[in-house]
C-alpha cells in the first residue's frame, strides 16, 4: 500500500486465542521492525483482538446479538488454546508475561500501529458475527478477501493463525 | 498441473472444524477466482469435509470402523473450532450465512469444483483414519506429502488451515 | 545457514496438540528428503515436542513449575486436537501408525535430526513457560523470532501449525 519495494509479510489471524493472537503479533511486530510491510488479515474469532474494550451500543438483529454477547470483547477477554483451566491459564501467561518484561497483547496492538502494521478487519466475517465498526478500534482498515490475496500473492512469508 | 504461468496458491487443510472449512475454501474459491491454480491438501480431519454425506458400504478393521463412526460424515456434520456450544453454534454460523447470503460449506466446495481448484485428499490419512475412495467425494484427486511439497513449493501462497 | 541455494521451508510449530506435530515433522521430513533446507520454529506449546521425556532436575520459579507440571513432557504425552477422548484417541492413532507403518513421532523427531532439520527452540517462550535448555532434547538451536524471520523471508514454503 506504501512504498513498492519491501518485503511484504501477511498474516490471516483467524483465532481468537489469547496465545495464538500474542505469536501473531510478535511475529508483525517483529517483521515490522525488520522494515517489512506488514498486513494483519482479522477474521472470525481473530476479529475479537480488535474489538473495544467497552459495551459500544449499536443496532443488531437477535443471533448477532448473541454473538456478540458470547464473544470476547477485546484483547483482555481471550482465552487459551491450550490449559485455559476455567481462565486461570490466561492470567497465568499474561504473569509471567509481566514478569519477563513480554509486553502484553494490548501493548503489542499499539505497537503494531505505531510501526504501521496495516490492521484490516474482514468484511464478511463482520456482517457474519454483526460486528460494527463502531465496535472496533480507530484506524483499521476494513477489506474483503480479494484484498487479503492480492497483498499475499506479494508477500515472502504468508501464515495462517 | 494445467497451464505453466499461472500463480499458485495451496492450502493444508488439517482441520476438521466447520470455520476453518470454511475460510480454507473462501480463500480457495477467491483465489480460483483471480484466475490462480489452487490446491486444497485435505489431511488429517480435513479430510472428513470431501466425505460424502451418507454411509458408504466398505469393508473395515475394527480400529478404522472405529475411526469411521466417530468422524464427521460430510461438511454438514462439522463443528466449530470455538463456541461449538453442543451444536448449536453450528446451527447459528449457518443461519447467519443464509441470512448474508454467503454460501454454505456443501456450496463453497461444489463451487471449488466447478472453478477446478484441485480437490486432494491425503492418502496416508486416508490409511490411517480407514478412509476409503468410495466413501469421498467423486472428480478429486489422490496424492501423499511430496506432491503437495511439489505444488507448494512453486505456490506463492502457502497456508496451513 | 549451510549451503546458499537450497530452496527453504520454515515451519513454525505452536501448536502441541500429537497430530499436528506429526503432521508438520512429516512435512518438514518430505521437504529434507526433497534436499530442501528445513527449520522448525517450536514456540508457545510447539516446546513440548522438544522436551525429553524423563524429568529434569533445575530450579524454577513457582509459575514456571506449574506450567512444566501442567505441560505434557514429550512426544509421548501429547494429547489430540480432535477426538482425545481421554487419551483414547492419542492410543488409537499410535496404534493405527504402527499398524500403517507410519513413524512414531518420536522417530520422526529423530529422523528429522538425522536429515539435518534444523530444530529450533524459541528462547522468548522458553523463558514464559520456564523451560531450560537441559529439558530440551540435545542438539538443537535456540534463536529468537527475528532469526525465524530471516529464514522464513528466504523460504518457499512457510507454515504456521
Amino acid at each position: 500500500m506504501t512504498e513498492v519495494k519491501k518485503d511484504k509479510t501477511t498474516i490471516v489471524l483467524f483465532s481468537g486465542d489469547l496465545d495464538k493472537a500474542i505469536a501473531a503479533y510478535i511475529i508483525a511486530n517483529g517483521a515490522a521492525a525488520y522494515d517489512h510491510e506488514v498486513t494483519i488479515f482479522h477474521t472470525f474469532w481473530g476479529l475479537n483482538t480488535l474489538r473495544k474494550d467497552e459495551q459500544v451500543p449499536v443496532k443488531k438483529g437477535m443471533l448477532e446479538k448473541m454473538f456478540g454477547k458470547m464473544m470476547p470483547r477485546g484483547t483482555n477477554k481471550l482465552g487459551l488454546s491450550k490449559m485455559h483451566m476455567a481462565g486461570m491459564g490466561p492470567k497465568m501467561i499474561k504473569k509471567v508475561m509481566k514478569k519477563h518484561n513480554v509486553q502484553s497483547l494490548p501493548d503489542l496492538v499499539e505497537m503494531a500501529q505505531e510501526q504501521g502494521v496495516n490492521l484490516v478487519a474482514c468484511t464478511m466475517t463482520m456482517d457474519l458475527l454483526g460486528l460494527q465498526k463502531e465496535e472496533l478500534l480507530d484506524d483499521i482498515d476494513y477489506a474483503g478477501v480479494a484484498a487479503y490475496l492480492g497483498e499475499a500473492n506479494e508477500g515472502k512469508v504468508n501464515l495462517f493463525i
